[in-house]
């Protein structure tokens, strides 16, 4: 494994842009969103060599031209359905490559051959999976999802920036829209502001270990109407500290 | 791979008896009951060789040593709760012995490692399992589910037999109490059974394309009630075609 690029030295707090992709790397993988630290890659490079690319935490949230990638793989537990099943988008030409032995469960050409019901399949999760694409396509699609994401991003980032008590903690420009991570300026008073927004029904909000301070998620699920219970929270909070 | 005992010249419809496990194997593999066959365990072999069985389709409907094995496994949609889960019974001595190297997601160590919880588990699959084992445990465990089975098994093949218009497929000593195979002596008739028995609310009673006729499955999901109704349907058809 070659990494091309990373911004651990900085908590990973940013995407790298200027990195090159060797021309005889067998494939390139990223993740176009990290739940954890708030980053999300807002185009993807070009590349000669297959592309392959993780969207479990933001598939169905924005358009992609799917074409550009030859393996597109999400744990469609976020934004399609429950946990218990993945989608996968292949280009077909790029499978039978590899000369190792693959278990049959993790090869997909099985998978492909067998209409992906080489097993018994996690029919609930796909049922699911289907009442809430349907639900999707009726909003307007992935255009709508992408509207709606934007505007809820638009409106959280908004009060992070404006309000006096609090920061973002990644580069403006590969802020998350799905996992929105900030801190406190003063970071004695993040549990304070955790009961608090807890009280407004603003759960989950505590973020990873590794980051510290809070992370909102907002996946298509998440109404605009919850961000902005949040924000009004922030906003009483900053009346009440100042 | 060595396989130490198969009927397969006779349609599987029974289980060799008489059959040696090379002390020197790595493991024995069986597995407890054929659902296209019909036919079921009722005893397992003594071994010294680790025994490894696929219990995917009677685990919970008998009472079985789990001691006597050194690893069970069972998809869970048959008489545990939903597709989408599967319920691994390990002696952890066995574990480690494997030289080449195993995808993580099929690394049973990896798995104890991350308490059943490596990967986003299937949360409605096993919340359903949970509810089911815990309904099971309510009417007597698994003691009382194999009593019922008995009985529902019982009543079916007792009719089968007695019922002029058809015959089990299977050897009797190894009639599976989960799936019940059998066909018509005219098997011109079939059809209009099959048409019966549909009318009077009994479906999927079509047997598997490679053995013919009729496949009664009875997980214990089924009430007897719901086998009385075949057999009465039996009883009728036969008045009907003397």
């Amino acid at each position: 494994m070659n990494i091309v690029a990373s911004s651990k030295e900085s908590n990973y707090t940013f995407i790298p842009k200027d990195y090159n992709i060797p021309a005889d790397s067998k494939y390139f993988h990223c993740t176009s969103n990290n739940t954890i630290y708030g980053t999300q890659l807002k185009s993807f490079p070009r590349t000669t060599v297959p592309m392959v690319c993780d969207m479990s935490s933001d598939i169905m949230s924005r358009e992609v031209n799917v074409a550009d990638f030859d393996l597109i793989y999400a744990g469609a537990q976020k934004n399609i359905g429950p946990a218990g099943s993945t989608v996968v988008i292949i280009n077909e030409e790029i499978l039978g490559k590899v000369d190792r032995k693959i278990t049959a469960m993790l090869d997909y050409k099985i998978h492909i051959e067998g209409e992906s019901m080489y097993n018994t399949p996690p029919v609930f999760a796909i049922y699911v999976a289907m009442l809430n694409l349907r639900w999707l396509k009726k909003q307007g699609g992935v255009k709508e999802m992408e509207r709606r994401n934007n505007a809820k991003a638009e409106l959280l980032y908004s009060e992070i920036d404006r309000n006096s008590l609090f920061k973002g903690t990644c580069a403006v420009e590969d802020r998350s829209h799905m996992n929105i991570c900030f801190v406190m300026n003063d970071s004695s008073l993040e549990k304070e502001f955790l009961k608090a927004a807890e009280s407004a029904g603003c759960v989950g909000l505590k973020g990873h270990r590794s980051v510290g301070g809070f992370r909102a998620s907002m996946y298509n699920a998440l109404p605009i109407e919850s961000v902005q219970v949040l924000v009004d929270v922030m906003k009483e909070f900053e009346k009440n500290n100042q």
